[in-house]
C-alpha cells in the first residue's frame, strides 16, 4: 500500500472519536427494566433490534428513530398492555441520550492535532443532522477538521460521491473508523485506504455478514498509531 | 435591486417546490380524532404546537420529531390515560407522513428547466437528512440542481456559511421560498436577494413574530414569474 500518497485522512465519529455505543447499550438496559414484566431479556433484545432494522429504511439511524422503534416494539410485545407511563419513560430515555455528554476516546485530541499539521482532515459521520451537529459541537475538536460531512448512509456510493465532490484521488484518501461495514470495506472497495480501529462494543447491525477477503485493510489497536503509520 | 447580477438561484423545497404543510395539517387533524375524548380541538392544537417548540432544540424539524412530540403531548394532556393502541396509531400517522408521495407545485418543473440554462440552481432545505433525501429523490427534479443542501436550521449564519463555502458573492445570490422567516429575511439581511412566494398555509412557527421593515424583498404570486423577473 502506498500510504505515502495519502493527503486526506477522514475519521468516523461515533465510537472512533468519541464513545457512543455504550449510550445505546445503557438505553437498551434501561428500556428492558420497563418491559421486564412482559418479556425475557433475550426476546426484548431481539424484538427491538428487529424493529429498528424493519424501520431503518424509513426512519434512518439515530436516537429518535431508536425511541420510535422502542415504543412500537413495546406495544407489540405487550399486546398493547404496556402501561402508558412507561411509554413516557421511553421518551425520557431518548431525551437523556440526546443530552448525553460527548467524551472523546483516549489520544483522539492529540492525534488529530498532530495530523492536522500535515494532512487535510475530514469527519464523515452518519446519522441525523441536528443530533450529529450537537455532538460535533460538544466534542470540542470540530475546528481541527477542514470538512465535516453528515450522511444518511455510508456505502461505496456515499464515499465515491464525496471524493468526486472534493476532487480527491482515491489513492490519496484514507478513512479511519470502528466499523468494518461502514468505514473500512466500502472505502477499500472504491480504491481508497481503510484503517480499522475496533471499539470494544459493536452494534450488531455494523458487523458485516459475509467477511469479504478480497480487500485488504490495516487494523490498528489505538488511534495514536496513525501518525507513525503514515510516516 | 440589481437583479441582473444574479448568477445563483436557490430554492427552498417544502411548500416552495412541492406541497408539504398540508401533510402536517392532515396529521394534526387525524391525531385530534385520536384524542378527542380528552381535549378540545383548540387545546390539542395548542398542546401539540407548544410541545413541538419545547422539543425543537433537542429534536429538530421533521416527521419523527413531530410524532415523538405528539405522543408526549397525548400522554400529558390525558393524564397518562390515552389508550395504548392510540399511541400505536400515532406511530402509523408518522409512517404515512414519511411515505407520502411528493407532488410538485404548479409550474415548478418548467420554471426550473427554464432557469437551469442560465443560472446555477441550488436547493436549500431544512429538516432531517433521510426524510428530505427521500422527498428529493421522489420529486424527480433533483438533477436540475447543481447543489442540494440539507441543513438543520435556516438563519443568517447558515446562509453566510453556505455562500462562503461556495465562494458566491452575496449580491449574486437569490433565494426563493414560501417562508419569510427561513427563506427570505435572513438572506436579505446578509446582502442577498430574497423572493417570497407565499403558500396558502404556513406553519405558525414560520410566521415572523416582528415583521421587520428595514429589509426589502420581492413577493411573487407564482414561481413561473421568476424567469421574467430576472430578464
Amino acid at each position: 500500500m502506498e500510504l505515502n500518497r495519502i493527503k486526506t485522512v477522514a475519521f468516523d465519529a461515533d465510537d472512533t472519536l468519541w464513545a457512543n455505543e455504550h449510550i445505546f447499550q445503557e438505553a437498551r438496559e434501561n428500556s428492558y427494566a420497563l418491559v421486564k414484566d412482559f418479556v425475557s431479556r433475550e426476546d426484548w433484545a431481539k424484538a427491538t433490534f428487529d424493529m429498528e432494522i424493519h424501520n431503518l429504511s424509513l426512519y434512518g439511524y439515530g436516537v429518535k428513530s431508536y425511541v420510535l422503534s422502542l415504543i412500537e416494539a413495546a406495544l407489540k410485545i405487550s399486546g398493547g398492555k404496556i402501561p402508558q407511563y412507561l411509554i413516557g419513560k421511553m421518551l425520557e430515555i431518548g431525551k437523556d441520550m440526546l443530552n448525553h455528554p460527548v467524551k472523546l476516546l483516549p489520544d483522539v485530541k492529540e492525534t488529530l492535532e498532530t495530523l492536522s499539521g500535515n494532512y487535510k482532515l475530514f469527519m464523515i459521520t452518519k446519522g441525523e443532522l441536528l443530533e450529529q451537529e450537537g455532538k460535533i459541537k460538544r466534542s470540542g475538536v470540530a475546528e481541527l477538521f477542514s470538512n465535516i460531512e453528515i450522511v444518511s448512509e455510508k456505502d461505496e456510493k456515499t464515499y465515491s460521491n464525496l471524493l468526486d465532490k472534493y476532487a480527491i484521488p482515491r489513492n490519496e484518501f484514507m478513512m479511519v473508523g470502528n466499523s468494518l461495514k461502514s468505514d473500512v470495506l466500502p472505502v477499500c472497495k472504491i480504491g481508497g485506504h481503510g484503517i480499522h480501529i475496533p471499539y470494544h462494543v459493536t452494534w450488531e447491525w455494523e458487523v458485516p455478514k459475509n467477511r469479504e477477503e478480497e480487500v485488504s485493510y490495516i487494523e490498528l489497536e489505538r488511534i495514536n498509531m496513525i501518525p507513525e503509520l503514515l510516516k
